[in-house]
């Protein structure tokens, strides 16, 4: 298939059936995506940071390392990475955090409300999103445990490439917060190989 | 009140109202209690680490942070602390991390299955138990951002004190995982101050 384009400041959801690559493409370069995935079966099954902080045993994932569920499963595999720099402490920007962070600017529904539109046709509602997988999000943590969002390191046309392991349903963003992509809002790539 | 003891490998759900002050207490040292907070008026409303992280830009949690909640409320607030380190990143043990870590000894039901059945009085389901906020836990994250589970500092009567923010059911265990207190399984003490 051809690569499909998520716009600035939304969301798309889609099925990634079980062996299926998903490859998230940043077009322009230093643009953040937030990624989610549950399990088609049971979508109260769901990524879990901590589980995967558990089973890893790292806060920076990149290729070979894999994103578990709450359940303890793998939902899926890093196969490929042209970053190696993503983050998965934070949580999905939300009207909440723009008035937090942004009081300058207008309220945006931002990453969180674009999910939770993606992804209510299969029932998923707004409080079961966890934290996301934020694909080249760049979140430096400091010795004394402070973090910072900065630009990501990523360049135009970087990649990373998941294989799923089950059935699942994918919400996938172009983000919309000012932090994590240095001001500008830029669309996402993805693509689905077998 | 007295202070009130969670047996070794145990734990206890209960209800503090808006203003109490829950005081977690270490009563022999070199023990974790995985602390969970969920709004009584809605239980789909729960801490999250990674709205905490958001909010008070920080991984390392002590006096004057707050707890927040997948709705971006303040659950809690760290009155007062003796310790200084504590975990946010890491899961409730499980019969799934006893299978994986400590493959040698007998599994457990771990803190996540002692959480499920202290929770279950008022309709909280194991999927709905997040990443617990881990008092005591001792969690040291390196530059590579590789993360250890390494014994508690805390010392024989250290304490951890949290004021609620709106009526909340917590959950909290006495720690059932083996590395996380240096072997040793011992009792968690609370009290609850008006």
């Amino acid at each position: 298939m051809s690569d499909l384009r998520i716009p600035p400041r939304s969301a798309a959801g889609f099925e990634l059936k079980a062996g299926q690559l998903l490859t998230v493409i940043d077009p322009e370069g230093i643009q953040v995506a937030d990624l989610l995935a549950y399990s088609l079966a049971d979508p109260r099954e769901v990524i879990s940071n901590g589980r995967t902080f558990d089973y890893e045993e790292t806060i920076r994932l990149t290729t070979g390392n894999r994103l578990w569920s709450n359940r303890s499963n793998v939902l899926l595999t890093i196969e490929a990475d042209t970053v190696g720099c993503h983050d998965f402490l934070l949580t999905p920007c939300s009207e909440a955090t723009f008035r937090h962070f942004y009081p300058e600017h207008p309220v945006h529904r931002g990453c969180f409300g674009n999910l939770a539109e993606a992804l209510a046709p299969w029932g998923i509602e707004p409080d079961a999103i966890p934290v996301a997988f934020n694909c080249f999000m760049n979140v430096p943590v400091d010795s004394d445990g402070k973090v910072s969002v900065i630009p990501p390191v990523s360049k135009a046309g970087d990649s990373l490439s998941l294989r799923a392991h089950q059935d699942l349903i994918i919400g996938i963003t172009a983000c919309s917060a000012y932090a994590s992509n240095g001001g500008s809002f830029k669309p996402i790539d993805y693509r689905i190989d077998s």
